[in-house]
């Protein structure tokens, strides 16, 4: 199993702090030693970090925590191999281009025996059962809209359904809980365990649960700041994180909570002038 | 315009010698200061570093030039913009998957008013003619040999025709200096400006033009080890390197020339068991 961990902002922000606490589950605090991965959104370019060494002691890593790199839509992954040996290839997350955006993909569980058929517009480099299904995805969407290309807005509400679809065939398939971005949003799929937390003003002091460190937000925010940041297991540990329930699928905007679903049935609780 | 370096070799290398000779075009002894990017391939998997802020003064260009990456195949690029404006989305390399495998695409030069149509295939995210070329290049890599999968290899003399092709359209819009990867080999095409030197036994001892710098090979390599190194310019002022022939085409391969075509007629020099 892995390590999810994600951040969606309404201003460009660092995200130093929590990094600091997740890596050290890559080695220290945790078990996931078989490399680690980052990917920063910056407008529609996107900056990945990717080590096959464990995140506790990688350089990269180091680097990454100390080098503030402000960005609104992170994905980040600690990789404990399942499926797939220790290889770059191997290591999340995994990026496509689609609809002439970038998309980012990384997931925490195991498919048994995934080996779908792919019709060549995505195919899997690595061997891993999580890039397989990244590839899936996005051969939906791609198929079921069609008629879309650079100068087309997606339907959200119909790309909400397209991918709710492909959670509900592959989440049947073992646990699939991922983080998924194109860069204007943060689209989290809980399968077994994936918490997140919204934070806004008024801003307060932050400890981590995996490293001896407080951030006292106020300092580094303004009235109008949100944040969420969503993760397999809660980062903090005076902060109220709130446990997805098993089978939800939201989507993240600004910092926001924007559109999400926790049951086969029904519509997407929100949908406004949403983007993917 | 930009600056290219690029290096095949037949064990994985560290290019630290060669970069910090390069970076400095990004700011200090050139004009390069737009932003500046590398990918390095470790097998099947690619490791990129992308920023916009000058090369010299880069901190994550001094994480790569102290922190030795070893690859067989490395691609960079400093960027002067020209077309396109100073953001992540549009710094080179850029980087897609054909065929179950990650390519990635540097271009000095420009082409003025290219503005191509696209299949939807690959379509450009940032606003570089360098995104839409590489774009277009891959394309019709993946309409000619619509036949091929994961499972098959192409067949690298009609891989090279039809990057030939490509060449020799685009090259009569512009200037299209380029290196291109996908991991088992360099593709270089010269426009205008391109020079290549590949380094073996007897291991000497090279000194940096942009840096008051040298490296005595000996103490680094090995009597079997092949580096080739394609640069705008050359890199080192005590080498000897080859200047490339406008117009030609040269697949490198474990560090040597593998198929070249300087002239629009005529089978390229040499084809052998070459796996693109």
């Amino acid at each position: 199993m892995c390590q999810l961990m994600g951040m969606s902002c309404n201003v460009p922000t660092d995200i130093c702090f929590s990094f600091t606490g997740f890596r050290a589950r890559g080695g220290r605090t945790d078990v996931h030693k078989d490399g680690w991965g980052i990917a920063f959104f910056e407008d529609r370019g996107v900056r990945m970090f990717v080590d096959t060494s464990p995140s506790f002691e990688s350089p990269i890593a180091e680097f990454v925590r100390n080098y503030p790199i402000k960005s609104k839509n992170v994905v980040a992954h600690i990789r404990r191999a399942t499926r797939g040996v220790v290889a770059l290839e191997n290591t999340h997350p995994f990026q496509r281009e689609l609809w002439g955006r970038y998309w980012v993909f990384a997931h925490n569980g195991t498919l048994p025996d995934y080996q779908p058929e792919f019709n060549g517009s995505f195919s899997p480099v690595g061997a891993t059962d999580s890039e397989r299904a990244f590839c899936n995805i996005l051969e939906r969407m791609e198929t079921e809209h069609k008629h879309l290309d650079m100068k087309d807005e997606v339907d959200v509400a119909k790309l909400f359904d397209t991918i709710h679809a492909a959670c509900m065939d592959l989440g049947a398939r073992g646990e699939f809980n991922f983080l998924m971005s194109s860069g204007r949003n943060l689209i989290a799929h809980c399968s077994t365990t994936l918490s997140y937390i919204l934070r806004q003003a008024p801003w307060s002091t932050a400890r981590l649960k995996d490293e001896d460190i407080s951030i006292d937000f106020q300092h580094y925010t303004t009235e109008t700041d949100r944040v969420a940041v969503v993760a397999t297991s809660p980062l903090t540990e005076n902060e109220t994180w709130i446990t997805m329930k098993p089978g939800t699928l939201s989507f993240f905007k600004d910092g926001e909570l924007f559109m999400t679903r926790d049951t086969v049935a029904g519509p997407p609780k929100k949908i406004e002038d949403f983007k993917p």
